[in-house]
C-alpha cells in the first residue's frame, strides 16, 4: 500500500505545533496547574452577559450559525464607524491568519514579521510555503521601520506587526506606525495584530483609512472580551480584501452561540472597561512581584508582563520550569535577547498569591 | 495604490458560496422562516445532558479549548474501538474536508466525486486548484464502482462519497462500498463521509481495516447529535494520515464548550436512539404528506427525504420557491435528473404541520 499522495509541500511540513496547550501539561505532570498564567487568556472571564446571551442560545445548537455572521459584522461596523462590508468574522485570528496566508502565500513568496513574533502567524505561513524574513526586535519592542524597510528590500507580499507586541507587552503610538507605513510598499500588505489593543493606552490603535489597501487589522475576543474558548476573531481591511475571504473560508465555522456571546460581550463596554482595570491593577501586582524577587517587570499594554529574569535564556527556562513544576503555567520568549524573561498573565488576587509564592523557590532552583 | 498581491490561484476564484444561510434568506423576505426544513439540521435538538455540559462550561470560555481534544478523542476511541491516533477532531466535516484537499491537492490534481454530491467538497477541491470529475448518479444513488473506476482512469489523488447519500437520503451497504473498494488504486484516497450513519440502517457503516491507508471516514456531531451549531465533526483514518493533519490544522480552533458538549452528547446514546427514531417518524410523516399530495418520497437513511415533485428540475424550484416565499425553509439538488426533488429535513410535528400545509399551495401555485 503506497498510501494517499500529500502534496510536495506538505511532505516538507514539519508535524509540529506552535503551541503546547496547558492540557497536555498537565496531562505529563498527572496533576492541574494552579494558576494558569501561561496563555494570556483573560481569567477575569466573558461579561456575565455574554455568559448569559450563549447559555441562552445553547439550546439551539441544532442550528447552524449564521455563516455571514451578520449581526456580529454589523454591530461592530457601528462599534468601529466602518461599513460591514469591511470586516470579516472569522475562528479566531489563528484562523484569518491562516486564511489570508492561503489568499496570498505561494512558494517561495517572502513574507517579513520580527525575530521572536507570533509563532502561529509563522505556522501558517509556513504552511503555504512562505520564506520568513525575520527582524530583530529593537530593544524589546518590534520596530515598524526596520520592519517595512526589510519588506521593500525582500519585496514581500506580507509584513505582520502586532501592536501591542506578544510576547514582550511593548507598544507604539498608532500614529506613528501610520507614519512608518510611509515607507511601506504599496503591494506589500501588513498585518497588524491588535489583539491586545483594548488593554492599551489610548492612541496605540492605529486610525487608517479603512479602504487603505495595503493594510489589514486583526482584532479579538479572545483577550480583553475573556472568550479565548469561544473561538471569534475579526478582521478590518479595504473592501475587496475582507471579500476575498469568502473565496476560501470555512462558511459554516463559526461556533452559533459563539456568534451571539461575542455580540453580547461587545454590548458590554462597561466589563470590557472593568476588565482592563482588573488587568492593569494586575500587571502592577506582577510587576510588584517581580521587583520583591529583585527582577524588573518589561511595562506592558497588555494582559500580560514579561518579567526580566536577570539571566539568559537558559536560566529564564530553569526558572519557568520550575514554576510549571511547582503548579504555575507560565510561559517564555522563544528567541534571544527577549527569552530572558519569563511571560506571566495578568491573573486573579488567588492567581498572583500563587504566583508570589512559587516564584522565590522557583528561582531559588533556577539558581541552583 | 495596487493592493496586495493574491497567489494566481486566489485570483482565479469565484466569490460564491457553497450555501447560502437561511438567515440571509430570512433578512431578505423581511420575515422568519415558520418551519426551518432545509439545512438538514435536527431540529429534535442536542441531548438535554449535552445542553447542560455546555452551560455548565460557558463560564469557562475564558480558556482556550484543548488543542488536542483530548477527551473527546479518547471518548471516540472507546466508542469506535479504535486507538485515539485514529481519530483527528475539526471544526466539522466542512473543516476537516478544506484540510484535507490542503493536505492532497495540489493544482490539476484529479479528483472524483458524483454530480450533484455535496457542494463544499467541491468548494475547498476547486479552492486548492484540484481538477473535479464527476461520476453521474446511478438511479437516485451514488455508485462506488462507477466513482472508483473513474478515478483509476484520471488517477485521482481523492474519491468522495458520502453514504448515506446527500442531497438524495439513499444508501448502500457498508460491506458493498468496502468489497468495491477492491477496484480502487492504492494511492487514491476514498473520503467516505458518513455524516448521516446514524439514522441508517444497521450495517451502512463500512466496516474497515482503520489503518488501510486507502480510506478516511468523516462523522460528526452536527446530525444525529444535534449539535451543528457547534462545529465538531471527526475524521478515522490511518495514523499517518490523521497525523498529518497536524502540520497543517488550526490547532486551537474548536470552541471549547462545543468539545465538553460533543462528549457529553457521545455518552447520551439512548438520546441518540430516541432522535433516531423521531427522525424515522418524521421521515414516515413526509412520505405521508408527499403522497397526500400525489408525489413520491424517495426512501432515506438520513434526517431528510426527498420529495419527487413529478416534474423537472424548473418545476420542483417553483415549488421550493413557493414553499420558502410561505415561509418553510427547505433546499432542492442542484443536479438533473436529482433536481426533479426538494429535500424536507425532518421536523416536529408542528414543523412538519406547517409543510403540510403549505404544500399543495405551493404546488398549485407551482402549476400555474
Amino acid at each position: 500500500m503506497t498510501g494517499p499522495r500529500y502534496t510536495p509541500l506538505t511532505e516538507t511540513l514539519p508535524a509540529t505545533v506552535p503551541f503546547v496547550g496547558p492540557e497536555a501539561q498537565e496531562r505529563a505532570m498527572g496533576h492541574a496547574f494552579r494558576a494558569r498564567l501561561g496563555a494570556n487568556e483573560n481569567v477575569f472571564g466573558p461579561s456575565p452577559r455574554a455568559v448569559e446571551a450563549i447559555r441562552a442560545s445553547d439550546a439551539d445548537l441544532w442550528m447552524y450559525g449564521d455563516p455571514e455572521s451578520h449581526d456580529l459584522r454589523h454591530a461592530l461596523a457601528d462599534f468601529h464607524g466602518i461599513r460591514p462590508e469591511n470586516i470579516v468574522v472569522g475562528e479566531g485570528i489563528d484562523g484569518l491568519l491562516g486564511y489570508l496566508a492561503r489568499m496570498l502565500v505561494d512558494q517561495g513568496d517572502a513574507v517579513v514579521t520580527s525575530d521572536g513574533a507570533y509563532p502561529t502567524f509563522n505556522y501558517h505561513v509556513a504552511g503555504f510555503g512562505g520564506v520568513l524574513h525575520k527582524v530583530p526586535y529593537t530593544g524589546d519592542s518590534e520596530d515598524p521601520a526596520a520592519l517595512f524597510a526589510k519588506a521593500a528590500e525582500v519585496g514581500a507580499k506580507i509584513v505582520y506587526l502586532a501592536n501591542p507586541d506578544n510576547p514582550m507587552g511593548t507598544w507604539r503610538k498608532g500614529a506613528d506606525i501610520v507614519k512608518a507605513m510611509d515607507a511601506l510598499p504599496e503591494d506589500t500588505l501588513l498585518v497588524l495584530d491588535e489583539a491586545y489593543v483594548e488593554f492599551a493606552p489610548e492612541g496605540t490603535a492605529a486610525e487608517v483609512d479603512i479602504e487603505d489597501p495595503r493594510l489589514i487589522r486583526m482584532r479579538t475576543f479572545s483577550k480583553a472580551y475573556g472568550l479565548a474558548g469561544a473561538r471569534v476573531g475579526y478582521a478590518l481591511g479595504a473592501e475587496p480584501l475582507i471579500t476575498a475571504f469568502n473565496k476560501i473560508r470555512n462558511h459554516f465555522g463559526m461556533n452559533r452561540s459563539a456568534q451571539i456571546g461575542a455580540l453580547a460581550a461587545l454590548q458590554d463596554q462597561d466589563w470590557l472597561a472593568q476588565t482592563c482595570a482588573n488587568v492593569a491593577a494586575a500587571r502592577d501586582e506582577i510587576a510588584r512581584i517581580a521587583a520583591e524577587n529583585g527582577l524588573t517587570a518589561l511595562p506592558s499594554a497588555t494582559n500580560f508582563v514579561a518579567v526580566d529574569c536577570g539571566g539568559d535564556g537558559a536560566f529564564a527556562k530553569a526558572v519557568l520550569d520550575a514554576l510549571v513544576a511547582d503548579g504555575i503555567f507560565v510561559r517564555m520568549p522563544f528567541v534571544a535577547p527577549q527569552n530572558r524573561c519569563i511571560r506571566v498573565s495578568a491573573g486573579r488576587p488567588e492567581d498572583l498569591e500563587a504566583f508570589a509564592a512559587a516564584l522565590p523557590k522557583a528561582l531559588a532552583r533556577a539558581r541552583g
